[in-house]
């Protein structure tokens, strides 16, 4: 064990960068808010209004949640590892059950409507990435939480969990740049090159969506601001190397 | 120095990965390829034929070439250092003058179709992606080749670069599937919620792109399919760590 698994200070730039990812992450909503209001005139279960819900519910779910799930093992660095577990797995609960409603919306819409299903690239991302965001969620659950792996199986699977996890979450974020690209030709068609406010508004959400993913993925990215491992971990972790590796747990 | 730095054979799944890696990238390309010869009549420098030269481009530089150029260190694992960091530049320089070509394509014919410029999200993804590619790879140059910065700052950079590579290849793939979408809609128009044989074969694309997007990333994720220190660099890596840390070469 090197000196860098002891107890540590929270990183000096993190909480920064955290407050700046929050900021980007409601100011994404906030500016979906402000689209939907102002050029598709609000949001309603009923008529064409039914369709707004579709963008505002996976906006909030699939990127905004989702990424602030991510973020939980950066934030809470010295709370026990098990309540951080459970934060983690329930803010992607909400996050799922949030979309769910969005998707619903959606293909309620079409039904109403009698419009075609799942024919676009958004479609056929935003599905794929709906069920592997609902895999990884059973299968990170039954690997850490309940009835949970062995210690080897969970240390082999966390790395795979966190790439797919970062993954889901950067494919989340294309989809929906797809879908306001869909949202704003269907509508605007040849006017969105005469840079009507509504266009240029969805550009602009569009760079902060990216913006968002970008500041969310780099906290995550960097290596000495990943959680330390708390004391009991650290026993474990030693004892296993030993168990496996025949270290004394004082080398290497 | 833990025995990690000495010099290993290569990871046995990893050339694995980077023939899927390599089988994904070139269908990409011949599916673009396809896509333009059956669907948009094929590729000239005049009229509107002109157009089809900057998704073909694009997707050769900016997508297959950026992507090999980024997994250039995983696969040259035992050449000299400075062999292949020349290899990674001149892969970045010549996917950056075949991106420029395709921007001048798309340009000049806007400017010939008296067509509106930079008003759509994917213009603006795509300028803001080039500006950083190229910045990207002046400041990369400048600190690992010439006239090349110290080793502490080139340690300190060399995180980031990774970082802001991978990035910057992703906001790329994200900005073709936006571009890809677009060419669609303005074509397709509610045709496309029909199957359009088009529609389906660019969906596909889309989804290829992705996949070969993930499995790049995936190749740089790995922490231990990293190139191995070559015996200079360890040297050099140890001689630092001794001057800033005041460590033994053989602690830690």
């Amino acid at each position: 064990m090197d000196g860098s698994a002891s107890p540590m200070p929270t990183p000096r730039a993190l909480p920064y960068y955290v407050a700046f990812s929050q900021l980007l992450g409601l100011t994404v909503v906030a500016v979906t808010g402000a689209w939907l209001g102002l050029y598709r005139g609000g949001i309603a279960w009923e008529n064409v209004l039914q369709f707004n819900v579709h963008p505002l519910c996976m906006v909030i779910g699939m990127i905004f949640l989702q990424g602030d799930a991510l973020l939980v093992y950066r934030v809470f660095r010295k709370e026990a590892k098990r309540t951080t577990k459970v934060l983690h797995g329930l803010l992607h609960v909400f996050a799922f059950v949030i979309a769910l409603v969005g998707l619903v919306a959606v293909f309620d819409y079409h039904k109403k409507k009698g419009y075609a299903d799942l024919y676009s690239l958004h479609s056929w991302c935003g599905l794929l990435v709906f069920v592997l965001y609902f895999v990884q969620w059973l299968v990170g659950f039954s690997f850490f939480l309940f009835p949970g792996a062995s210690f080897s199986l969970r240390s082999r699977y966390r790395p795979q969990h966190i790439f797919f996890g970062a993954t889901i979450f950067l494919l989340s974020v294309g989809t929906a740049l797809l879908g306001l690209k869909e949202a704003l030709l269907f509508k605007l068609g040849s006017k969105y090159s005469t840079f009507e406010p509504e266009g240029v508004l969805a550009n602009v959400l569009g760079l902060l969506l990216v913006s968002f993913a970008v500041v969310v993925v780099y906290i995550l990215a960097q290596a000495d601001w990943k959680r330390p491992l708390q004391a009991e971990e650290q026993a474990l972790s030693m004892d296993f190397k030993t168990l496996t590796e025949g270290d004394s747990p004082s080398s290497q």
